[in-house]
């Protein structure tokens, strides 16, 4: 942490950094500038003390943090790729992993035909939401326990691992039963209490990027599933808020290598809710494998038109595995395969 | 809801928006342009309905929303002003309420003796945090239990009433016991299962706006609570993300003036969590106040310097007192009082 | 500069930052963190370096600037604030200076009876555009030099100054001699040949905020112009870019304080294009007052329902009369006049 | 045009709407839905119109467009692809085209050795800047003259043609004699006397998009060059402004499916500048290229480690080489050749 004092700041002032960051186990050097005095505090866990702490203090001008706020999931604390495996499928290895399926769950058939479509098409695990956090209290709000139970049924039938997503701590024991992976929203990234629950029930999680959130703190809020000693941690890229409109989210397709250059964990994308429409998923889903994403979440629908929610942005099936023969295409040409 | 179709789209396509809209108990009216047929959808509730509901048929170019997409917080659903009462404190009307105090309770001496310098500087309400979602899970995470009981202890000592944070859908009840308004924090603004708890309750609430969240996004995570039944919501800006870094968030002071003109609810702001640091508080306030806000949220700390949480962002008491003098000022001169 | 050296960088990679820094005749000091190298680089001119200059070295981690990268525009260049004088009326002082008028000047009347209506409700100088830099080539473009006649007309016949904006460098010198400030649109705020151009005009310059820029690239803008002698420079506040769309820019009230914080220079706020409704402009131009402009820049029609360009934001003569009495009460709240 | 009346509008707004429409040229379709009516606008340019001219008017609530801003720039207008040749290159096509080169040309060596690295390497056409916009005055603003000079002794040396960039319009005819290709800069998309000089100038043209352009306005931008008959017009993505701060600038992966979707312009990439660090540029430019872009723009520089500018961003010729070998791949999964 980087402390500069104010032009002409007081002696005191200076003794009163050395001092708090003394009393804190922290060592620190002074720099003597033509201008100004800046001060260097050092110490192994910098990165998760607030700088507030030093820059409250009388005489300061500001105060830049130099390591990373996020400790756990930074390639500093392991440099090794972590793995995720899933009923046999691995997350972040050679190949990239296709979940597909619908974004809820509406009926029996409905789920039965698009799993069985996506599988053929050469997709790995099978979404569905069950519980769906929506925008207006008036939307549909999906088929909750009853989802639960059709997507417990079709893992057994068509054979595929399944993800949902858990939008309530105190669903997580209960949702654990029937999914093999745990879905953090967007909207939930920073839902702390979710978090932790998740962290602690050692399910893999695939952790969903927040709309604003920077990397650092999609990084930071992994920190918490890591902390309760859950290392099946997937992270999502799923499209930020900027200003433009002809998207429903913008792709940050830069966010694939600054994650694989400054985390240990897997990272894949779902261009269905970045592209907000069928026309562009095609495109996203191809940058991104060729960006080096570990795999790809897509909405898939067996009858987009009917979709109780995001038709839109969903693949029929015949599209789905048009894109899946382009993916094969891409991956290779990475060296990968799907 | 206007639906518009392709150029040259084919007649059954324009009857298949016609027929789904009819099936939804919705009106059409065809406009014939120049280039390509424009559909009106007519109906009471389409401000409710998806837009990919007809966005996903054949033939269809666009589809734009007409009606705003919240309804229960709207002037159109309720044309005047509501108004929120805690223990005597009417938030809404022609007082601008200020609620202050630290940002996280650290221990009683600071509590108290923060409340009472905010009491007697003019704050009608005091705010302390017991909960506190931090970013990172290494950071304090405040005296949970223990903050409930020194904040309830401090109402009956110094006889303001409190707000403070919940996290946790599971935790509503319980911080009902010791709180009299529950804050939704901004991370939390579309986590939908503690809205709905929080509606149950019947507990006022402040609803913050997500860092990313539309002013309509906003109202309508409003809508989840207004639809339990709790009427007593008050929003309040703290800052949105963009670009600019010289601040912690940029506050969208127009907001202020778009909430008042489209919905009832009452509004306020933190200039504090915006400003993110000190120096910066008070002009935000006093904007605050200028553009109509009906209250303030302001983070005091009897002892910055040694604060545990945002120390640079709060005011210290004299500086608050110095504050609430201008801001009688600002509030006088748009026909208000504080 | 602080330049952050990789986890077990080799001596030879510290060695080529330190003989950089020397052969740029910059100071150098180093510190031994737990885990890493941090080099201080010391030296006057620090903030107009780039930091790729040591980013691009072996071994190096991260650089972070810590001076400005703004320096005549800083009030650590000059403490004392600037105050802008133009026929009289002085912006920067005790006064708001209110600069009204219609958005494009459109025919004689307009012009005339705008400038009078504005000129009685107490505004100090006149706004028109007469060469207008349009989002689309098919709209109106202005009047052009016929505008421009009809300006110095106006200010012949009502007696106030005028404001006008310049798009190309080659016109500075035939637009200075019609107007008394020479605008520079937000589009334009990094045209560095038209900045420069008007730095050595010499001319009273009005320096919008670009749509996406920072205070600091804003400051550093204004660099340009002080670079070439100009010290008559005001910088205006016009919104920014953000994801909320209920506004036509999001004006960032705090950029106000930043400004008087970091900069001597003076800082007005245009309320109506950010606001983009004549419904949203009195609001935000009080809290322009409120929060320390030192000016506003309002768009005022005699008749809006009839104008060429911007009509919704306009506001009518009668409308700003009332907004006037109002800015009035706010200013006086905070020791000021209008 | 869709103009939305207020609830309860009088028949005399309304009547006021479908006259000024009629006055205007354009046709009117009322709808009377069961809370308000709604009155579609027809013409064949409405597109073009502000939406102000209604929503000024009295009793009316909003009014959205359904059309495009742009025209000329349209697939409505020419839906074949526009395909752009500079000396027998042929952008939009069937093959990617790669221009590289230095930021800023620097002196002879420099520019010769680079040109022929990234010669060998594969790239068609050589970049570099001669007159450098930059943030600062007190930058290194470029060679100028000189530098034009040497691109062109470096086109008769090494055969490649040369793009570099304008920033005055006094410039254009003098620039169009050593450059084949005529940059504007990000910053510059919207200096309307700049495009329309470009117009004219009939050169072909790479418009890079604005930092916080919309898609629609880089369009609206591109019907300025089209406008003046000037139909060499190639399209530059080159990262967006959003709140992350890991990269430079947020490349937008999506607007080239979006640009494909909507215009028949040709569309490159930037990955360079987007990225603001080598280690990002490769997988921006891979992404780039499986989602569709007709070219790319790649900073390289023979040594940049002493680069005056951009140097961080910049490649050396050994990973251009091998980046360029991996991007045949790419190219080639997606039915393309470099």
């Amino acid at each position: 942490m980087i402390v500069e004092m104010k032009k002409g700041a007081a002696k005191g002032d200076v003794q009163r950094v050395v001092e708090r960051a003394r009393d804190m186990g922290l060592g620190t050097q002074l720099n003597y500038g033509t201008e100004k005095i800046v001060i260097a505090i050092l110490g192994s866990n910098t990165g998760q003390l607030s700088t507030d702490i030093f820059a409250v203090l009388p005489g300061v001008e500001s105060v830049v943090r130099v390591m990373k706020p996020y400790k756990l999931a930074s390639r500093g604390f392991k440099s090794q790729d972590t793995l995720v495996t899933i009923d046999g499928v691995e997350v972040g290895g050679q190949r990239v992993v296709v979940m597909a399926g619908p974004c809820a769950v509406e009926h029996r058939n409905q789920l039965m035909e698009t799993a069985r479509g996506v599988k053929k098409a050469g997709a790995s695990i099978v979404r569905g939401g069950a519980f769906k956090p929506r925008t207006s209290p008036f939307s549909f709000q999906g088929l909750r326990k009853a989802g639960l139970e059709l997507l417990a049924e079709m893992r057994q039938e068509v054979g595929l691992p399944v993800i949902t997503e858990v939008v309530d701590p105190s669903q997580v024991n209960m949702i654990s039963k029937y999914a093999d992976i745990l879905q953090v929203g967007a909207r939930n990234m920073q839902n702390f209490p979710l978090l932790t629950k998740l962290g602690k029930s050692k399910r893999p999680v695939v952790l969903k990027r927040g709309l604003s959130a920077t990397v650092a703190e999609w990084l930071t809020a992994a920190d918490y599933l890591l902390a309760e000693g859950n290392e099946q941690v997937i992270l999502c890229e799923r499209g930020i808020r900027s200003f433009e409109d002809s998207v429903r989210f913008s792709l940050d397709i830069s966010s694939i290598a600054v994650v694989k250059k400054f985390s240990h964990l897997p990272v894949i994308v779902d261009p269905s809710h970045a592209a907000g429409h069928h026309d562009l998923v095609g495109p996203l889903a191809k940058a991104a494998v060729a960006a080096g994403a570990d795999g790809l979440l897509i909405e898939v629908h067996v009858n987009p038109q009917e979709a109780l929610v995001d038709g839109l942005q969903s693949l029929s099936i015949p599209k789905f595995e048009k894109l899946m023969n382009e993916l094969r295409q891409i991956a290779k040409s990475v060296g990968k395969s799907i």
